[in-house]
């Protein structure tokens, strides 16, 4: 067990003072509502930034074990914003005429559950290393994170 | 066939403006050394970003599909910059003693075929839409795209 020192209290600070200043909260929805670079902080090299829609840690699962195996990285911030899937099969059935029934959309209802469950999935795993993992809401409206 | 009008040349002109003043040559390699949004001149809400080691098509292929069927993107740029895993399941296996011989890891070693295999993945993919596809790689030392 090899202990690491979480930055999130690093990054928490640096999203408080993102959302004090924060003036996009009258964006529309498409096509995207989150800068993880900018609402944590980062610099250009600080991070490993990956993305997929709904921030979801399975579809996540290879490019965590390049980034630990290859680039070294040794915490995991889990970060979702919302995302809703109602009927989306149904209309990509519709709109494409393609059947979608073999893949997974990873839709979520309960954000702060899905946020658990990508968290305890990460830990989980014999894949990952046993670093920090934290994860966090991202509130589209006012810029602010809140950990789960 | 529906034609969208593609924004790649204003990305390609402030790309341009990102490389002149570009100061992060001597990053070391791990962990990340791009930021799409700055070196495309992306402001919050103008893209849905995508991100994943080697920023690889396949393995975004939900996220494009809800990111077209539900945030309304119409266009793709692809934009890699250099990964290379020669013995990286070994490594794995060495280090994790975990077997990892049924994930695919794609790996490219030739940059520029990378980048055109994806952009045709897209093109031909019953599930993503007609509209603008354009490849580019990404020089970390220079912080340039370039045109596949």
């Amino acid at each position: 067990m090899t202990a690491f020192v979480s930055v999130a209290p690093e990054l928490e600070a640096a999203n408080h003072q993102y959302a004090e200043h924060f003036t996009a909260a009258d964006l529309p929805s498409p096509p995207s509502r989150l800068d993880p670079a900018k609402a944590l902080g980062l610099e250009l090299g600080d991070a490993h930034v990956i993305r997929n829609a709904g921030g979801r840690a399975v579809e996540a699962m290879r490019s965590i074990l390049i980034s630990q195996q290859m680039l070294g990285t040794r915490e995991i911030i889990v970060l979702h914003h919302k995302f809703s899937d109602s009927e989306f099969r149904t209309k990509v059935r519709k709109e494409l005429n393609e059947d979608v029934d073999h893949m997974s959309f990873l839709p979520f209802s309960d954000l702060r559950q899905s946020v658990l469950d990508d968290v305890q999935l990460l830990k989980k795993s014999p894949l990952v290393l046993n670093v920090p993992i934290t994860g966090y809401i991202y509130d589209v409206k006012t810029g602010k994170i809140e950990q789960v």
